[in-house]
């Protein structure tokens, strides 16, 4: 049996992901950033997700990205697109380079190769860190780096949100989807007006399914 | 004039490296992560390296690495080869690759796109994150992954000890060399037992100059 490691943002995307990989692996294990996001609520939702699916769970705190740049992810500001990047202001430089290349030395200690990551180049704000071509050099740079032969598996890279619903329904998962964090405003439930809850939205209703974060009680 | 970022950790090889941007670059500015070494001497060297290159120098602290795994640079451990990767317990695995990341998550918010790293693929202890392949593959991954076109530029890469101390001479900074940190043990003038100060011992005897560390008062 081969394990897998498993990098858990508490939000949708990544605990499909999760729920996928424990079909494919034999044994799975899952890692959270901290990376001082405004909304504490998400690592709440990644506990609880990993609680779920019963599976080994580190939270890692990383305190780099907040002392590099202001931004709408970590500081209390209005998400805007920055002028000259053309990228709204909650895109993190870096970010998701930053939380594989972690997440593989994390790995490397403990003798995993696979290392799973819930991010879609579809129907996102145009992250040049979530496009396949990223990942697969990523791939080969944590390779070289660490003279280990790492596979970055990125199952939801070419599915929109509809299709994520659908495939965390296959799964047999989309209940676990209440307990999952969407909303840049921090709110559990979503506010439905921000760019993430509208997307959530629009991917349940596509997939004409009910979104059963709204039956929490 | 360009301005580009030098990851500076003080020691001999980084600050050589420094010195050699200073000429290259219209405009220095210099990036040192604090990511819990036991020996804060380092950091220190940095800062003072800094101030005599008179380059602006950002601190960044990262508290992951050591979250990560145990480590000899990290845990008051022994320095021994891990019989497993064959590599000294000195490595810290992804530490170039997570520095160089940060670095360019930095450089990107103020446009600079020329990153500076002092490492060499001569001399070392095999460790994969200095090789040339893996900064090729990096650059490569740093690029697509924040959509801007960086250069990582390893002026050492090739040069061994006593070459990196010749290059010194030649920049006419031979001198600060006595301000930057080597030893594994932290001890501030060299232990000439460790593996770090024996190479510097070498590298400094082979140029057939005199270790400026050894005139400090």
């Amino acid at each position: 049996m081969t394990t897998a490691l498993v990098i858990l943002s508490g939000g949708q995307d990544s605990t499909t992901a999760l729920f996928w990989a424990k079909k494919q692996f034999g044994y799975v294990e899952a890692i959270t950033f901290d990376y001082g996001q405004r909304h504490r609520t998400e690592l709440e939702s990644a506990k609880k997700v990993a609680e779920i699916a019963g599976v080994p769970h580190k939270l890692v705190r990383v305190t780099a990205l907040e002392q590099l740049a202001d931004n709408a992810m970590i500081k209390d500001e209005e998400i805007v697109i920055n002028k000259t990047t053309g990228l709204p202001t909650t895109f993190v430089p870096g970010r998701n380079l930053i939380f594989v290349t972690l997440a593989a030395g994390y790995a490397y200690t403990k003798g995993i190769k696979d290392l799973i990551l819930g991010v879609s180049q579809v129907d996102y704000s145009g992250y040049p860190d979530c496009r396949k071509e990223t990942m697969e050099s990523l791939e080969k740079t944590i390779s070289l780096g660490m003279d280990f032969d790492f596979t970055i598996h990125v199952p939801l890279i070419d599915k929109n949100k509809k299709d994520t619903v659908l495939m965390a329904k296959e799964l047999g998962v989309l209940d676990v989807m209440k307990h999952t964090h969407t909303c840049y405003k921090g709110q559990r439930l979503p506010c439905g007006e921000c760019p993430a809850c509208k997307l959530r939205a629009k991917g349940f209703a596509e997939a004409g399914l009910k979104d059963p974060i709204f039956s929490l009680s």
